[in-house]
Formats: structure tokens, C-alpha cells, sequence
């Protein structure tokens, strides 16, 4: 009996020659057959953004040896159409995978996360889909740390799927001295970043800004992927692409509308 | 006694020349006291788009004539930053408003939207703040019935506010013959884009793709945004920034992890 290898969608949003996608990319070929579509430029920060206002382009990228690989001008979310609608076109993807996003997407960050977005993008559509994200913005950060767990979590939502318009986000902690503690199912912290714009001034004398800042938890909680992440845990956050605040709906309707 | 006017911060996607904009930012003059920070350049599908490649550029912008406005290379969650952080600095909005987008920003739509994207980034700061889309793509299009309900829902998030990281996503359908039959809060429909690509060459013979497609409603409630708009209805969605899906954390609570 022949049993058709799932298809595997991977992409990131620090763009195809980062090393993190490398090693997802390789990791899942345990799994099925993978096929890349990946940012030709680095998309940090595009949070949900798609391409409307230009055209995209696309080639066969020459990255990765023995895969097929798209590169695109597009942004995470778009790489996930373009594979669904276009590359792919007569079959959907059983899996799209995101990541490894050279930078941690735990908190607050999944709304600003190019990497989340595709994987939030695959729910849209219906696709199971995994955002991976390492706690270490260096480009040539250790992944290998992370391996098996890719493995373990796809091979897992490959088996089970996920519920409707779900996607997992998953964050590892930087490769420390000692062992990753296991994985914690965890609820989004309530942290973000306490920010500022650092002026600097052109050769010709005019301002520009840069946006800096620190990244603060004020959430105390144990169950959160914070609270993970700093106690050496592999922290998955399931993220919905409903937005709607139910508790809150109760309360507007004693307002005056 | 004096009072002091609460200080309105007013952004948008569109750009700052958009008619949008000019009838959200004249319709708050009546609640406060208005400040004017939005993109110099059409910013829709931006999503949660944030930029940290490059640096954001601001000036002074003479398209309102009594107002106190800024355009900046920025994305519209950029602006909402660079209101809070550099030009209000030392006072926090005490609302922030967005739109009127020339579009509808219902459904799934919030996702992709800089116009919620805006809001959000308010609700992040603990600011309260509402996206307001007209159903219609126009860039003339007629705004005249919204205004009323503008000044409605403003003035009641200026007096009760909103609960901790809750934006409001308020959609107008479009004019039409018969005026709307008031305000409905709603859900989330479960409504999205059926998308394909639409292939061109371009003079030296080499493909470009534009994303193309057409909205569908699979949603069958009587509760949700579409259902309102459908129904000549304005929608107002309370959208929170905590994507966490707690009803499949307990399934994944089954897994083997």
C-alpha cells in the first residue's frame, strides 16, 4: 500500500538564506515533503501585512540543495497564498510551519510577528499550521536545542490536526547550560514593550527616528509562555484568529447605542 | 471650573489626504481636542506592520487647515506609537480613533486591516480606541451617514472607556437609499477572502502576480458583523489583543507532549 507523504509548506519572515528556516526545513523532511516559499528580503515586524499596493515576484530560489524553494517578494502571509493558491494550487497543504524566527514571538509580539502570520494565515484557510520561534536574535543562533521538538509538535498536529481557525505559537528559550525542562501549554502573557523613538539627524540635517524599547511581563502568572520561557520550558500558545472580545460584548450592551 | 478637553489622537490607513480621515478627524473636534498623525502613503492590508528596517521619517502636514497634524513614512500602528511616545510625549491620548477607512474592515478583514492594526496598538497601551470602515472602496465616497454615529460611539468611549486591551471595530455599511436602522454589537463573522493570483508579464517578458479574490460569508448568525452590515446595520465588533485560544488549550491538553 503506497501512502502519499503530506505536503509541508515552511516559511519564515526573516528571509530564505536565515539559518532558521534552514534547520526547519530539514527538520521536516523526517515528516513529509517539504516545500519552501520564503521572504527574498527580511520581513520582521509585517505583523499581518499582504501585498496590495505592488505586484509580487517569485523564483525558484537556489538556497537549499536538494528542495524545491520559491522566493518571493512578498510577506510571510503572502508566502502562504502564493503557495495555497498558486504553487500548490492543485493541492493544499497538509502543514504550514513558520519560523525558526531568529527572535522570540511569545507575548504581545504575535500581533507584530511576520512569522505568526503565516501560520495565522494557514488558519484562515483552514491549513494546521505551527509558528517556531527561538529566544535569541542572533543570525547564526544554536538551533539545535529545538530539533526534536519541531518534530515531536509537527508530526503531532500532523497526526491530530488542529481545532478551527487555530494555529500554534511556539517559542524556545536560547540554549542555555542546562536541558529544556519539556513543553508547557501556556495562555499569551500580558508583556510588551516599553518604548521610545531615539532621534538621529541626517549628513543634511534632518531628524529620523528609530523605534527602540524594552520588553517588560507584567503578568505574573505561571501559566503563561513568559513564564516558560524564562523556567527553560518550550512555551505553545494555541492563537485564534477570532479576535472577538466576548466578555466584553456583555459589558457594551448596557452602554447607550 | 476649567476642564480640560480630552486630546484625541487621529490616524488611519488610507493616507492623510484621504476624505476618510478629513470627516473622522471634523467630527471629533466636537468631542476634544484633536491631533492628526497618519501615514504619508496608502498603508491598506498593512496589518499589525511595524517598521524596524528603516528608520520613520515626520513632518509637519498642511493638509488640515486648523488642525494640528503629521504625516510620516510610518505604518499606522507606527503612528499611534510615535503619538504616544514623541509628539504627545508628556500627555497619553485619551482616545484614538481610526478612519474612516475606504473599505470594510469586517470579518477576517481585521487582521490584514492598518486601521484596526492602529486601534490595537492603542488597546496594547491601555489606550482606548476604535477603527471605523465605511463598506465602501470609493475615494469619493459618501460619509455623510456615519457622522452622527462617530460622535455617538466616541463620546461613550470617552465616558466609560474600554475594558483592558479591547479595541472597538465599528463598521458603517455603505449609503444606500434607505438609512440605517441603528447599531448592532456583534461577533467576528466566520468570512473570508476566496483568493486566487492574477498572473501578468510585464514589457521584458517576465511574470508579476497580483493578489485578486472575492469575499464569502460562511457564516450563518444573526450576530455577527456581516450580518449587520448586510442588514443596514453599523457593526461594532470589541476586538482584544489576547489571540490565545482558551478552548483549545484544554484539547491540547490530550496530546502527547
Amino acid at each position: 500500500m503506497s501512502v502519499e507523504k503530506p505536503v509541508i509548506l515552511v516559511t519564515n519572515d526573516d528571509d530564505i538564506t536565515s539559518k532558521g528556516i534552514r534547520v526547519l526545513a530539514e527538520a521536516m523532511q523526517e515528516l513529509g515533503e517539504v516545500i519552501v516559499i520564503a521572504p527574498d528580503r527580511p520581513q520582521s515586524g509585517q505583523g499581518h501585512a499582504i501585498t496590495i499596493n505592488s505586484p509580487i515576484r517569485i523564483r525558484r530560489s537556489r538556497v537549499f540543495d536538494s528542495l524545491v524553494a520559491y522566493e518571493t517578494t512578498g510577506t510571510p502571509a503572502d508566502c502562504v497564498k502564493l503557495g495555497k493558491h498558486l504553487i500548490l494550487k492543485d493541492r493544499k497543504p497538509d502543514l504550514v510551519v513558520s519560523g525558526i524566527n531568529h527572535g522570540s514571538n511569545s507575548a504581545i509580539s504575535v500581533l507584530y510577528s511576520g512569522t505568526m502570520s503565516a501560520a495565522m494565515e494557514a488558519a484562515i484557510e483552514g491549513i494546521p499550521a505551527v509558528g517556531f520561534s527561538l529566544a535569541n536574535y542572533h543570525p547564526e543562533a544554536d538551533f539545535s536545542h529545538t530539533v526534536d521538538y519541531l518534530t515531536l509538535i509537527a508530526r503531532q498536529v500532523l497526526e491530530k490536526g488542529l481545532p478551527k481557525h487555530v494555529a500554534l505559537n511556539v517559542n524556545f528559550p536560547a540554549r542555555v547550560e542546562e536541558p529544556i525542562k519539556g513543553i508547557r501549554l501556556c495562555r499569551q502573557a500580558d508583556a510588551r514593550y516599553l518604548e521610545h523613538f531615539q532621534q538621529r539627524e541626517d549628513p543634511y540635517g534632518r531628524p529620523y527616528y528609530w523605534l527602540d524599547g524594552e520588553f517588560v511581563n507584567f503578568d505574573t502568572g505561571h501559566d503563561t509562555d513568559e513564564w516558560a520561557l524564562a523556567n527553560n520550558y518550550v512555551s505553545i500558545v494555541p492563537c485564534k484568529t477570532d479576535l472577538t472580545a466576548y466578555a466584553a460584548l456583555e459589558e457594551l450592551k448596557t452602554w447607550s447605542l
